[in-house]
């Protein structure tokens, strides 16, 4: 049996959860969250990291802090998970999808211009597996429009862009805010939890007091002022300091993570390249302005009944591969609210991406087993 | 030092996590967010309970739940914490405070009515220090202007009320909707952490919905539904394995730990009784209907300047007490919305309740000795 994804302890998750209980501090913003917080600004050139109970929380916090109001339009690929919208939604935005790229499952960069209006407020790219956008394209229609842009970097740990002035930038510190997920499928995890990236200065401040349930609490405790109490909308958007220092535990192990999760990713790469596209099937695409941090091995099956077919053999031996989003322009709840055009690339990717399994402890031994696996698969459905 | 606070491990707190991790599941809704949830509903005779990453998140699916829009009201305490109010003032209410009562820090249920008008949709008593509000009172007020009534448990876990029938009726199980809070402050914790207790059942299926990010994912495990979507709105309201296995582990600890607060409450009250009088403090008042869950040690001081000074000494001497709520109709958020009313009540309780230190690992000598530490600091104060 090999499931789709296993968490795992890689060095002082423990230890650290029990220092927290002794330090006498285990509600939220404590020493490890300090110590993942400035772990992510020092590393990425993040201007000010916030951890968040979930990425869904990071995202709403964005919400908040660029001020949607009620029938403010917010433009993001449709094929997302369901808190990109969400998000935007509880604060009464208008969600506008775009398609997706024909190469990638990414968001399609030359088509967000046409869908600006005058109540466009925010553009939301989602770095799709850890792969990113073409930064410079989004930043580019978003200055002319004065529009804020937000990164869905839920993936994109450890990933860059190369700008076209040559520079590498680092994943989550290219849009005004940027988000991060430590769900137990990402890179690094601490089961639950999110990070909030702010990279225009003038978040900073609310961005402390939203996250610290609408008080001034954090600037009552580095002194600077007599008391704290309720100045802003917010709620307890930070996690506890168990959850801190899991995370804190892993993010020290980053690189012995990164190394084996990269090596898992080639390696799918090697097996497969030049063998699945006889069964009409495509393998991953990387801009060359894109980095790969190795978050997910997907492939693009030929239709939706060839992919299921994989998936459900797949499980009945022991493999469980898994499908992705569904578009959220066909959703139960937005269906009635989409604007009618079509997202062809959307509908395509989610009848066809397979996502194969993919964590830490996974071998390489394994990941041939599931290749071969595959491949038989497929000639049995050809058959 | 005597902190106010601190933190503990009773049991297998770190073994259920490293189980959590063994068993394949670190995201929420796992192994041990259903044992805790069963807990709840068994114990306390909850129709639903869902764990929640905070008790402000348990109060914003609240405010979802029974579909708070612009405008709509609700009443609720000036002295609480300030996610009370925020949960449902993101959801755009208007929210009337109300006072305290002369007796004690709790909402003075007798004025209630006369607060509610044709656009108040909700009432939420707070249980201040675990003791709870006169629910017959509150119930038959909402019963009667077909009101919803969400009680703030947060500190109320392992309390209950007596209604004038006779039954007592654990808190949390009265109203429509409650909320718990576990964070590290409370009897039992995970740092920080919540639940939503849910007793009218017509909300069960859609606060299923609304924590797992507004799609029908639950349902989907359950095998009710062949694929789960984006079907309402929601937020990533759960918290992972590691909190909840945190939490398991206090849970089965439950008797120890109220017994030792219980111990610890009555000796700070035997210490007090008839002692504090003479310097015009009050000790707590427990109506005969409600129950002592020991959750917290308040005293109630002369007044405002012997209040800061009593705090100021303890500290000084290594004794950490602390002040509690402001009231929030005079919070600079809040000031300009408020509707002028006086709340004396609530203004008195923030200028003169202290909490004394109160934890699971202080000790009765540790008791004695910060009573008798409070007595000489008010004759130093008096002199």
């Amino acid at each position: 049996m090999i499931p789709f994804n296993k968490p795992f302890i890689i060095g002082k998750e423990l230890a650290y959860i029990q220092d927290a209980v002794a330090s006498g501090k285990l509600s939220g913003n404590g020493k490890y969250t300090q110590l993942a917080q400035a772990f992510f600004e020092e590393k990425y050139h993040i201007k000010k990291a916030l951890l968040t109970s979930s990425c869904t929380d990071a995202l709403e916090m964005a919400a908040i802090l660029i001020g949607i109001e009620h029938g403010d339009e917010v433009i993001m690929p449709s094929y997302t998970f369901v808190s990109t919208a969400n998000a935007f939604v509880l604060r009464g935005a208008k969600i506008v999808f775009a398609d997706s790229r024909s190469d990638h499952p990414g968001v399609n960069e030359g088509r967000l211009k046409s869908l600006i209006t005058e109540r466009t407020k925010a553009i939301v790219p989602v770095h799709y597996a850890g792969v990113s956008c073409d930064m410079d394209m989004i930043m580019d229609v978003a200055s002319a429009h004065n529009l804020f842009v937000i990164e869905d970097a839920a993936q994109a740990i450890e990933s860059s862009y190369t700008s076209r002035n040559g520079k590498k930038l680092p994943l989550g510190s290219i849009g005004h805010l940027a988000t991060f997920s430590f769900h137990e499928t990402k890179n690094i995890s601490s089961g639950e939890g999110g990070l909030l990236a702010i990279n225009d200065e003038q978040f900073i401040n609310r961005a402390e007091i939203i996250w610290e349930k609408g008080t001034n609490r954090a600037s009552f405790f580095r002194g600077e002022i007599n008391k704290y109490g309720w100045v802003d909308i917010g709620s307890s958007f930070l996690p506890s300091e168990i959850t801190a220092a899991f995370l804190w535990a892993q993010l020290e192990h980053m690189q012995e993570i990164q190394h084996k999760r990269i090596q898992i990713w080639e390696r799918y790469n090697t097996n497969f390249s030049s063998k699945l596209e006889s069964f009409g099937i495509r393998t991953p695409t990387i801009p060359s302005y894109a980095d790969n941090n190795a978050h997910m091995y997907y492939i693009i099956a030929n239709d939706e009944s060839q992919r299921d077919y994989v998936l459900k053999r797949m499980k009945e031996i022991g493999i469980l591969a898994v499908f992705h989003y569904l578009g959220l322009h066909t959703s139960d709840f937005f269906v009635n609210y989409h604007d009618g055009r079509t997202l062809p690339w959307a509908d395509l990717y989610s009848e066809t991406v397979i996502r194969m399994p993919f964590y830490f402890e996974l071998t390489i031994e394994q990941v041939d087993l599931i290749c071969q696996a595959l491949l038989d698969i497929l000639i049995e459905y050809q058959n």
